[in-house]
């Protein structure tokens, strides 16, 4: 029988997801006596937890357990059931998640190992789970789940062993933590109990066949308790929607926390071109992070400096935020100095004022520019920090604050507390606190958070926490600049359905319709015609075969450069249909490409792949640089301006052409040929387009090569 | 009164730096009997952490303080005494250390603010104490010292509160601390102490008119009871001595730990050449660093890692260290493998017998492939685990055996303690245990240590860590590399004695007789010898103007390049006289350079300059990418074709003449170029030598331009 009164999942994803995390009832089916066994553990934590739900185990082997009473089968439970957790062994899944569909029950949870995982026999059962799940239109969390929690109602429904070590659960919450991994989801959650911070909803999605780390998030991300998201992620299927993702996170300012493990063969494959070395997947994964402001985390005790910021601060950082440090010692000053300079991060120069009152106040051995050395004696003169704590708060140029106590540190912030706290709260600046030296009581640091401050023990770990969180804020004021709208795509151009026929010819009506330059150059089926056309377009002249099925051209003999006379061009055409037809007798020449050579400007290379993210655009080094200098930047289709002009911020190619030495570079010219060439990519629908090379010249950039497939 | 038993302190370092450190008698001058003050603090420190020696307070205003005889001077006190701690302020401590110098004690530490940090005045004190101190041939310590500790007679003898923390000392010590600033200083302290790693010496420098750090760390090093010597250095005078300091560090096996913090314009101006905005004072010392073998810490975090795990291991890691990774989650497992790539270490590559075994044992969801997933079945499985972890740690291409636990880790530590522990006491391989989710006791992380296995909590932060650690084992096996002798140096060249004054005729000869090749060119008077020149090099030429007091040639209009014909040689002879003598008509030309044009080959920098740390090479990228990419590196001199190797290593120029796309460079030549060209330098004494641009080319490295000072 099916319950008539729940609703499809998919109409409402939000209230059904809370129907998962803040479930009102949970079977355990499989359910065991012996709370030290994975089937038995669930029930013992979700009454060490205090679940506020009703729970029925599952098994026909027991009348009852933990004093509940315990059914056959999901099918004799008298009442409604909102969630499965299945403890069954792989083969016996697919029956029994029949049996919850009967149910109705809309969220299933599959924690056994064996499936797709493990090979063909495995990868049947996880089909035969999809079929079951589709038929009774209920969802399925796994396989491989290490199950979920919510805050709500103290649903702590897992087996994991995370849920031995505290006693209670730190209460309420501001965490959505999801995860491909089950035992880091354990060590995040551990992390995050033992940091005091509270988790509202927690889930780790296993193989996911049905429901998946990005839909999860996008539930999260609407519920107005939480304060982050923090992601552990392996690969992602359909990974355009985290750019749906990423957006509703900037637009709530609730900063997306990414981990992202693993280089997968299949997104190495998917990127790569001829320039695949390079390509790797994960460089796609760091650029579009950044890209969509996404926060990414690479070790445990930065994810935890990060969560303890969030969790403290009222303001979200900005990249380009301006720091002022406040210290007892010259040393120390100089240590945070350089590592705001390491991290890409800028000290604040201070106003005139500032510096004035500073001067009155600091002693002649301390220092009164940044970072404000105000000496040791600001342990004994409440007067004098107060002062150089005020100005350097109220100054216009000072957006980070970074309060620095040394070995008497502690005694310090006690002394000093309501002043620094009354004003961290009347403040919209950041202030932060870093203890070096004396370490401050667990009081202390509550007291400051609670006031918005949040404190480190290493000061280095402080500045790359809030460059970290930068990149966040910054992506949300990028957000608000406009972009301006893309033209109206040009009129079709007569070119053959199959991209990968076009040759230069179709490749330069294709250009020519999406306003981009290129070479000049025709192909040409004589001799006669090749000379005509080299004096044409001037000497020396490149001459390729044009083949569609010429793949390696540079293999096959099929490239000529600097062909610089009659003579030498009346050769090179026999050269060229000899040496491919040496190389391979079953390839047609289509004739022979001559085209001007284009030695100057400087060389870039733009490619369009799929990518587990979506078409991405590649920007780079080109030339005989590219392999070495692995200088290469991506961006999400569309390409608009702003997102060119990030591609050339991210590459020394970019740099180069900001010019130097009095060379000047269109780098205008560029971005518009950028833009176009997306718009050419989604126009033609293409799965690949290489612009290798493009000459940047101080009044266009020229397309010299072009690839589509 | 001289003390005519002590021995002048430069006649045996080691002995008398044990009289400091070790001191049998000590006085406090200008002791007070508040222990909450500067000057009453050191007294209550010495007796509180019990100094096994003699105190004599100074201060005529007391007859006797916290129970001890309190004298007017320390020509008062009836017997030897080691070590004078001055509490006075500046203005008092010469006449002060007139009388210590009388009384004869080698070492006095002085501790005023107010010498040659604040100005003229101070300088002039500091230069009446240098005075002092060579009269009397007594030592001083400051000003701005916090003080001195030496573990062997508890002797604590400092003003700094980070004495007041602990009640007891962590008894022994391993550890030598040299620290140019105080409060630094202090915080170091008190992390060592909190991670329980005992103190062997400590010492605070300050302004350093007299003892300096590097005498300091020296002294240690010849302490076996050390282990490690941390270093927290701003600036270092006579630089130079580091790599001796460097050197025994590594001969002994004793890791030099240095934070290198500021950047300061002394050392900026000194490294800078025309090039000069590159060559930052820092980054000469990153790469002298790196070529000593010196662990450079940036952080605080890390530098607790790395000195816990120093205290630990009975093997110095290497750079090139193969690790295996053993965890229970496939999860960690990638991000330990992100974190070893992304660290430029390597994951091992099993033998195929480990590879069997494994296979025989690992449950089919897990993993036989590095990093090693045994699942979750090694929580219960003793044997699986057994198994697993001995063949991972026999198999000859494991080098650094990672044992990362997961939630259940600190059971499992637990169950598999003595395993784990007798097979890490029998390998000289390293093991570490990483606890990520569940705490481990400090009781299981003691327990570990004592058989030389760190434990750590983020595994990134392990990998991290012996790859720090791994550069200096890795310069303790290239010590061992033999260092062919440099050639005889060629005889002498007829050039002027100033180098300033040097044309590229005498550049030419010098560069002839030190076997490196140049471009071809004559220095000419008159457009007939101009035309001879150019048809002997051949079309197109370079023509420069050639004066010594032509410092800015381009600007001057004194360099044409491409001069093509003879027409064009006659005209360019004119107007380059005619544009150097407008840019400034004092010039006196000496004739104008005709060069041959070297169009072809890859463009480098190489310079020597004095810096800091002694004449240093820079080798880098050249031409118009030079300033955009910074691709430089530093050796010091002399440069043995190991050091240029490692320039060649450590930069993308070196990436690039390694070849690729099968265009070959001759690296020989270019590195026996850069040998001799240091010898060049130091067989002229000279303070600066640029070659720049130098053009390297399938069988030649040919020097382009040359500047010497």
């Amino acid at each position: 029988m099916t319950n008539e009164t729940t609703e499809p999942a998919s109409s409402d994803g939000r209230r059904s997801f809370h129907d998962l995390f803040d479930a009102e009832s949970v079977a355990l089916i499989g359910a065991s006596t012996d709370p030290e066994t994975i089937t038995g553990r669930p029930q013992y934590f979700l009454e060490k937890h205090g679940y506020e739900g009703d729970v029925y185990p599952i098994n026909p082997k027991y009348d009852s357990i933990r004093g509940l009473t315990c059914y056959d089968s999901v099918l004799d439970v008298p009442d409604d059931v909102d969630v499965a957790l299945i403890l069954l062994s792989a083969p016996h899944v697919p029956d029994v998640l029949r049996e919850c569909g009967e149910k109705g029950i809309q969220y299933n949870l599959v924690i056994g190992s064996g499936f797709g995982e493990t090979g063909e026999a495995g990868e049947a059962l996880e089909d035969e789970l999809i079929e079951v799940a589709a038929e009774y239109d209920v969802r399925v969390v796994g396989p491989n789940t290490l199950g979920v929690l919510g805050s709500d109602r103290n649903l702590a429904l897992s087996f994991s062993s995370m849920l031995d070590e505290q006693d209670e659960l730190v209460p309420g919450g501001e965490v959505g933590f999801v995860s491909q991994s089950g035992s880091f989801a354990g060590m995040l959650f551990q992390i995050t109990q033992r940091a005091g911070i509270g988790t509202r909803y927690w889930a780790t999605t296993g193989n996911e066949i049905d429901v998946d780390a990005l839909e999860l998030m996008s539930f999260m991300l609407e519920d107005p308790s939480v304060s982050m998201i923090v992601g552990y992620i392996e690969s992602l299927a359909d990974g355009e929607r985290l750019a749906d993702v990423a957006a509703t996170a900037r637009e709530r300012e609730v900063p997306l926390l990414l981990m992202k493990v693993g280089q997968s063969d299949r997104g190495q494959e998917a990127v790569s071109s001829h320039t695949g070395k390079m390509a790797g997947d994960y460089a796609v994964y760091e650029s579009v992070f950044e890209e969509y402001g996404i926060v990414e985390i690479d070790d445990v005790t930065s994810l935890t400096d990060v969560m303890a910021t969030v969790s403290t601060l009222d303001t979200v950082p900005r990249r380009d935020d301006r720091w002022a440090v406040l210290t007892p010692s010259g040393g120390a000053g100089a240590l945070i100095a350089d590592a705001i300079d390491r991290e890409g991060m800028e000290l604040a120069t201070f106003e005139d004022e500032t510096t004035d009152v500073l001067s009155e106040i600091v002693p002649e051995y301390g220092s009164v520019m940044n970072p404000v050395d105000t000496t040791a004696n600001v342990i004994s003169e409440y007067a004098l920090y107060e002062d150089a704590f005020t100005t350097l708060l109220e100054d216009e140029n000072v957006d980070v604050l970074l309060l620095q106590f040394a070995n008497t540190g502690p005694k310090q912030a006690k002394a000093y507390e309501d002043l620094i706290k009354r004003e961290a709260e009347a403040t919209d600046k950041i202030v932060i606190a870093v203890f070096t030296g004396g370490k401050p009581s667990d009081e202390i640091v509550e007291s400051y958070r609670s006031s918005g401050i949040p404190t480190f023990t290493d000061p280095v770990r402080a500045v790359r926490t809030i460059r970290l969180l930068g990149r966040f804020g910054s992506a949300i004021d990028s957000d608000s600049a406009s972009t301006p709208a893309l033209e109206e795509a040009s009129g079709s151009v007569d070119v053959p359905a199959d991209p990968g026929r076009w040759n230069w010819e179709h490749a330069a009506s294709l250009l020519d319709a999406y306003g981009i330059s290129h070479a000049d150059g025709r192909i040409v089926d004589s001799t006669e015609d090749a000379v005509s056309v080299a004096d044409e377009v001037g000497y020396p002249v490149v001459m390729k075969a044009s083949a569609p099925d010429l793949e390696h051209k540079t293999e096959a003999g099929g490239i000529h450069l600097g062909v610089s006379s009659v003579e030498e061009v009346t050769e090179t055409v026999g050269e060229l249909r000899d040496s491919v037809r040496a190389y391979d007798p079953s390839i047609d020449l289509d004739g022979v490409l001559v085209q001007e050579t284009v030695d100057d400007g400087h060389e870039v290379i733009i490619g369009i792949t799929r990518t587990d993210l979506g078409p991405v655009m590649m920007f780079g080094t080109g030339g005989t640089l590219v392999e070495v200098l692995d200088d290469v930047a991506y961006r999400t289709l569309p390409i608009t301006p702003e997102k060119a002009e990030a591609l050339l911020e991210e590459t020394a190619a970019g740099d180069i052409l900001a010019g130097h030495r009095g060379q000047e570079y269109a780098t205008d010219a560029l971005i518009d040929l950028m833009v176009n060439a997306s718009r050419l990519y989604e126009d033609y629908d293409l799965d690949e387009l290489d612009l290798n090379p493009v000459k940047v010249r101080a009044d266009d950039a020229v397309v010299v090569d072009f690839l589509a497939k």
